[in-house]
């Protein structure tokens, strides 16, 4: 299985390529599309739209993973985030790819065990986890890689959930098994 | 010349084509693009989008405009339209179209004379000066009619400029005469 994980923005958005394969995951790319401030809105959103179809033709990712936007910014900065989140998910699925999206906190549960952990954190364990020497400095490459570990680890979870027909929660039991639901008079 | 003028929105956006030559203007579509709310994002964005491009394959317009986005809204509800409004520019970028951008104010002033008019007063204008007997009644395809309204009387008038030689400012005097402009020693 290979999973796209993104991070957009307008000016700097981090993609990352992890395959995971018989029990192990590879870093296939971790990178990011570069936009100069001086570029046009149109020019910069079709700049990470070809970019990241490029990749996904290139590396035919399974499933595509997206951090949920923070929306204590402001309305200005959630705007400019938004385009850059549109054509992002667009890419994705023009190409046919299932998307998901994960909570800042989501991604850092799943990567570090802490949903408050910090950026330097989450570097550390990536590094550890994916056994490389040397990380991307840009954190927005790191954090696409993180989002897309995130969605890695929910679908093999969710798929080992599925075999063992353990259910999540007592709703998620109730939904699913209705004829054992007793209702009161 | 033909415009495409867009108002985005993930549930409802408006969209309208209008064709100017030889003095006269005449609309081709003024119509509205539906997303269930039960649609996922996605879902929504690539319908947007695939009507856009539809769109411009059917009218082949030369531009495209659309309005600038409010941004009194809050955080959540501007990243929402970011979303819409960044996968509608990609539309047209992705048709090489020229794309601009106008206030609600401009293209009030450009359609009713007033930057302040109601949203009534606009319909009133579009259907007198497009010499129509009835309008599509949501507004969001009658404020894409107006942008794309606003967008060819302003893209006439800076033609007409060009021909008389006449400047818009002093500063675009400047600027295009350098010449001209003595500077103090």
């Amino acid at each position: 299985m290979i999973i796209l994980g993104v991070d957009p923005g307008t000016l700097t958005t981090g993609f990352s390529i992890v395959e995971f394969s018989r029990g192990r995951t590879t870093l296939l790319a971790c990178d990011v599309i570069r936009n100069r401030s001086s570029r046009s809105m149109p020019l910069r959103l079709k700049t990470i739209y070809d970019a990241l179809c490029d990749a996904i033709d290139r590396y035919r990712p399974d499933e595509f993973a997206i951090e949920t936007a923070f929306y204590g910014k402001n309305a200005q900065s959630a705007l400019k985030l938004g385009h850059a989140r549109g054509v992002s998910i667009l890419a994705a699925v023009n190409r046919q790819l299932p998307t998901a999206e994960y909570s800042p906190r989501e991604v850092k549960k799943a990567v570090v065990g802490n949903g408050a952990a910090s950026k330097e954190q989450v570097r550390y364990m990536l590094k550890s986890r994916m056994q490389l020497a040397t990380l991307p400095k840009l954190f927005d490459a790191t954090d696409a890689l993180a989002v897309a570990l995130c969605h890695l680890q929910c679908t093999t979870e969710r798929r080992s959930d599925g075999r063992t027909k353990r259910s999540e929660s007592w709703k998620a039991f109730a939904v699913n098994n209705p004829e054992r639901v007793i209702r009161q008079k």
